[in-house]
């Protein structure tokens, strides 16, 4: 892997701010998008069936995946599986339970009442990609927090394929607790969750990743519905010394760089000793690794070592970065805590390497990629609520704020505004 | 205003839909603005002084708006203008403090620790229209929450004005305690902010609404920084009946009416004589209004009185509008709001009226518009940080895991994830 020694901070964080710039716009796609999205609001299923045929190659009769199908899935998955998504669902639960948040009522001035309401979303979809990136541990990630907040229909799309829809995938909607699942994909299936047709319901949120149809897509249909955030290569960032393992770094690197050619695994380390022993180990563990093409694509192109003066530096260069997930292998990680500014998942001590994240510890995995992590948040409990304030008042407490009001109304140009509360006292 | 009549449920509900359909997009604003933000990210400083000579007709020195010129304002505002924001600023305070969050940690599980630490946006940056509806109002609406979320950099942008900026709205800016001000406005405005030149720093979050320029500008800067919702026209809902006063409601109406033609003021009521006697009201209250050019408009195109059969029904129609705005003037106005499961902000009982909210009760009056708010809540402190997850393992809690983590990994044909928890045991 690429190792850089010798350059000053600045230069550093030149090169990380390069790297993280934005992709670029596709007008075509876009234009391609556009087209999918006004064909799905104006002719619902058979737009959907159309394009079945036309991008998947697959005649539908029914759009909706019966719950038959999902059954006889879950019947005939291993027991292997069962458990393991299982023990997944209990320590998401576990997790994602602390997050939910109460509203609040203040009446703490004479007659007015003031508070919050915490209101779940009505209906939500998820978007599962096809092919080898139907992660079944994704579904759990998505769902659960979704029913911790009290969503009421939860509901699934993922594109049709010739030999039916993945068993794994549909053993863990069963077990997730989806309520219908249909088979579309690409932007169609974004469209459809946006707008209604005939068979799928409208949503008010759309969650899950997918190809570059479908991130175009939920950013043109976002404000019609909200969105979670645009998905991009996975990311991970170490922050290392000599008391970690060479080899535990070197194969937590990988277990990201094999996502994706254009993934990121990025170790940033005081250590040059300890930067050309993980390289060394990215080489000799490359060798044996099925996904090895894409892995060492992601080394070559997107992946390096960072050598820096200190570990202040150290964290200064990957805040910079803002990584989806962020490793400390370090002794008494957890005291590093507070110069943790940006990253969306933290794996702290040497212990916590990051597909325990991926899978089981309880924590999201879906995180923001691509430096957003600087503003954007884990998927979680909050993305599935809303907020709604409400206010009550006396008319002696609105006769004591009426002059503050008609004030500020006046002086915004919004006569209306003024009167209507002194309409209260004619 | 226009009343519907002796029409089903269904029927309402469909012409409710119609009415909230999403605006078309406009490719050539779109163009435009990619053009601004390419320039503004190649030509920095540069690239915003063309656009404001060319756009507002202002040659600046200096971007920025000097600390004394913002003092000097607030030396010269009236005291009441300045007696009005701090009573604001108060109840803005006291009632957003509630919404402040904190992270977790939970150790439930024999060596396992797992946490969400919520962080703070280190900055943000504050769009204020220029012209009649730059409202001093909203800037304390925007800062306050951010401020109690703990941004350490908050930024305002406001377009440049041949007489200098709103004296309001630099007092404004001085209550509220923002660090720095530009006068630039307009897409250049949004993208300075979301990629920085070299006088205006990069934020992490742009809120504030914008004519259709910013308001594009801020959808197509998504994703490099976040924004806060895209902002529509005012919009006000009111469910009463006998009981409450139609002089009131119809002065409430039409305050929401007066911001913009396209706003929407809206009454559901069970009953066709109150409809009536509001409708008279309106009518008669417009006569006087300074802007009743504007409010005319949005209660003859975009205006109606609806006539329900019963309370249920009402409340079923505005949940299906979901209003940015929702009075409740009936009497125990309270005991409904478990019906209410979409609106920005909810008035409760014959003395809220809006406006109160729009300047001093404290909830925040920069809310979801055009039926948003099924998915989006008002602004509050939560949008201006993020949770950053952490989890730590000890080495057994992983052997624990072990197994379900390399069954779940293999499944989805990821060796190197199951590979790099089991070098841990090699």
């Amino acid at each position: 892997m690429k190792i850089l020694k010798n350059q000053t901070l600045s230069q550093l964080l030149e090169q990380v701010d390069r790297q993280t710039d934005q992709q670029a716009n596709q007008p075509e796609v876009e234009a391609a998008v556009s087209e999918i999205i006004a064909n799905v609001i104006k002719n619902g299923d058979a737009a959907l069936k159309a394009y079945s045929q036309k991008f998947d190659q697959v005649e539908l009769d029914d759009l909706r995946v019966s719950q038959a199908a999902i059954d006889e899935a879950y019947q005939n998955a291993d027991q292997s599986l069962i458990d393991a998504l299982n023990l997944a669902k209990s320590n998401i639960i576990s997790y994602h339970k602390k997050e939910i948040q109460n509203g609040f009522v203040d009446a703490e001035q004479p007659g007015v009442v003031r508070g919050e309401k915490i209101t779940p979303l009505a209906a939500v979809g998820l978007y599962v990609p096809g092919g080898t990136a139907a992660y079944p541990s994704s579904i759990l990630m998505n769902v659960i927090p979704a029913k911790l907040a009290g969503v009421e229909k939860i509901v699934m799309v993922t594109p049709p394929q010739k030999d039916g829809i993945g068993q794994a995938v549909l053993a863990a909607a069963k077990i997730a607790g989806i309520d219908e699942v249909y088979q579309i994909g690409g932007a169609q299936a974004i469209a459809a969750l946006a707008y209604g047709t005939q068979s799928v319901p409208r949503v008010d949120k759309i969650t899950g990743p997918g190809n570059i149809f479908v991130a175009v897509a939920k950013k043109q249909v976002f404000g019609q519905v909200d969105i979670d955030m645009i998905a991009g290569p996975s990311e991970i960032g170490v922050i290392a010394d000599d008391s970690a393992d060479a080899k535990n770094v070197a194969a937590d690197l990988l277990s990201q760089a094999e996502h994706d050619k254009l993934a990121r695994p990025m170790l940033v380390t005081p250590s040059e000793a300890f930067a050309d022993a993980v390289s060394a180990e990215i080489d000799r563990q490359l060798e044996t690794l099925p996904r090895r093409e894409i892995a060492s694509a992601s080394v070559a192109n997107k992946g390096f070592i960072a050598v820096v003066d200190n570990l202040d530096e150290a964290f200064t260069v990957m805040n910079a970065i803002s990584p989806e997930h962020l490793e400390i292998e370090l002794a008494d990680a957890m005291q590093y805590l507070n110069q943790i500014k940006n990253a969306g998942s933290v794996f702290l001590g040497f212990n916590a390497s990051e597909p325990v994240g991926d899978y089981v510890a309880g924590p999201n995995h879906i995180l923001p990629t691509g430096g957003t992590a600087r503003f954007f948040s884990p998927l979680g409990v909050s993305d599935f609520v809303k907020r709604i304030q409400f206010v009550t008042y006396s008319k002696a407490a609105l006769k004591k704020e009426e002059k503050a009001i008609t004030t500020l109304a006046r002086v915004e140009g919004l006569e209306a505004h003024a009167r209507a509360v002194e309409a209260r006292f004619k």
